[in-house]
């Protein structure tokens, strides 16, 4: 077992990686505030995982929720369920929500933490790779609305991130790529070198070799960790993590969500930040080719769905949280390792981007 | 006009209190940050306050939010619709959302301030007697649930208060009689002369005499100022603000929220209180007939609802965010002027309250 720290002053915590976890309670016990505990998860990963988490912590007799599956879940109205049974089994303000599953039940989870009588401790234990990689840690925590992906929710930071990569053995292949997405991200923004072993090594890490898996499970931790401690609200270098997001939220909502997965959404939404990036002279084509290449060999959509018209894409693209003064703002890249968020681009430019990255009818 | 200054270090705020002071834009423009506002009203106040409000801030060009009145709507589903609105006009994290109404739309209002994007400022005008001295002070936001008062929500601070008197003149009676039992609360939990200066002059408040008014909302807006600052997320003594509290919202949930106003509730609530801690030996039985003196003359209930039952009364105070380890507690009194929060007492005694101060069928 790997273990970081999240630098926050008095809210730091740990994120541990390793084989095995969900079974040491000694990891999540000293974590657990009260002495009430209540799993969430969803009505996948529950018949897999939760008895094996709810048997390490018995002596809580945790309370169970379980949410329906699917970004399309990720409702105010879902959220309000957990808050339901929550206060119908009379749960108070010293019991510790513990999110089991993928970045829509961290979310949530996550959300319902920071409002649940204005605010109790959550501890995650991500089960998806996306979610083991980026969702579950730095505090990010919320719901969609049908006109925004992530428009509602709030900052609300776990007590401890327990990532045991064992889960990642029952993950389907499709959401495995999903989580590449963010990985790939990483190298993308600040770590060149990990772009680079990314590169070299995606063949192992398709073939879930633990050795390699292991690797970029805490490289990516490692740099979304240092991010959120130098920049936990946002202000300026965590916008950064946004990298093809505001194209993928366009694509999420656009088809509705749960369509596409959210790392397939990122994934287009990183090739055509890197499309425009190109356009305005900043990244070399053979950068672009680089990038586009690691995320097909992945199994990734590197071009936006046909039944979304450029303009209708540049629409949804507004209602954007980077957005200031009406302006849209996006994460670019000037170099593979090297990002920026700017409003400095022609529209044109963008539709152009729009309408070379849109796949074929 | 008259300032008070709530004091959070970098969260501090100003209270403004006094005559016209919907029309003094210079107010609230140093507050706004970012260069949209959002007005949020309710069918009842904006018609009434909206036009005034907006035109002082018209540079703005202030999109108007405005949603049904009362209790009843103080939920998820009608936060919603604040997104909805906010979202379609595409409104970003510059935007500041300006609460007019009473408690209802003040506590909606910086709920959704809290969730829209992560968080957004706001600001607080409130136009009813029980909003201006307790609810749009101090941070507390949120909506119900229907198992539960208040029972979701954050704290968030607004940027300011601006208190116009004038607004009063256009409330109800059963309302302003409403705002008088949390003026009375300031008086039982902390500050005994106050009280005895509202048994001295209820008649003038009752009146509505400007001076008289004036000087129980600065003397209510100081209290409830001084309480927050020194302890901004009730782990002491904010607590004793919820006096009568534990009864009143069991009363609100029983009835169905909307059927008595809060503040009635509240008054209720604090007479019940005062019953129980004269059980427990802590209150002079001529203390508490000063507090149901008072509370009748300003017209308001000092008995719960015939048709709550004792036992059902006791289940639903059960959900109350002060309870721990399953253990309720109670804000009760050992003098006027002094209160504690306290589960050292017996179900019996509380049980006995609850039948002594029910309604006759």
């Amino acid at each position: 077992m790997k273990t970081l720290k999240l630098d926050l002053g008095s809210r730091s915590y740990p994120i541990h990686i390793g084989s095995g976890l969900l079974e040491k309670s000694d990891l999540l016990v000293p974590h657990i505030v009260g002495n009430r505990i209540a799993l969430v998860s969803n009505e996948t990963v529950a018949p897999i995982y939760m008895e094996q988490l709810a048997t390490a912590l018995s002596e809580y007799q945790p309370l169970s929720i379980v949410l329906p599956d699917g970004e399309q879940h990720k409702t105010l109205d879902v959220l309000d369920r957990i808050f339901t049974a929550l206060l119908s089994e009379r749960c108070d303000r010293q019991t510790t929500l513990i999110a089991l599953g993928g970045g829509m039940v961290g979310d949530m989870t996550g959300f319902a933490a920071a409002c649940y009588q204005r605010g109790v401790p959550f501890i995650q234990v991500p089960t998806t790779l996306l979610a083991q990689v980026d969702a579950s840690i730095g505090g990010k925590t919320g719901v969609n609305h049908r006109l925004g992906k992530n428009m509602v929710g709030a900052f609300h930071q776990p007590q401890c991130v327990v990532i045991d990569t064992d889960t990642l053995n029952t993950l389907p292949d499709n959401e495995f790529s999903a989580g590449i997405a963010e990985v790939v991200k990483y190298g993308l923004i600040r770590d060149p070198e990990f772009f680079g072993w990314l590169e070299n090594n995606l063949d192992k890490i398709l073939d879930r070799d633990e050795q390699a898996l292991s690797f970029a499970i805490y490289q990516s931790c490692e740099n979304k960790a240092e991010v959120v401690s130098a920049d936990e609200r946002e202000a300026g270098e965590r916008a950064l993590l946004n990298l093809g997001h505001t194209f993928g939220h366009a694509i999420e909502v656009g088809l509705g969500y749960g369509t596409w997965l959210h790392g397939e959404a990122v994934a287009a939404g990183i090739a055509m930040a890197a499309d425009l990036s190109q356009r305005l002279g900043w990244l070399a084509g053979r950068d672009v080719e680089r990038i586009k290449s690691l995320l097909s060999r992945a199994q990734l959509p590197i071009r936006a769905p046909a039944s979304i018209e450029p303009s209708q894409f540049l629409d949804l693209m507004s209602v954007d949280k980077k957005t200031q003064d009406g302006r849209l703002r996006l994460v670019l890249l000037e170099a593979i390792g090297r990002a920026l968020v700017t409003d400095d681009f022609e529209s044109e430019h963008l539709m152009q981007t729009l309408r070379a990255c849109r796949s074929e009818q």
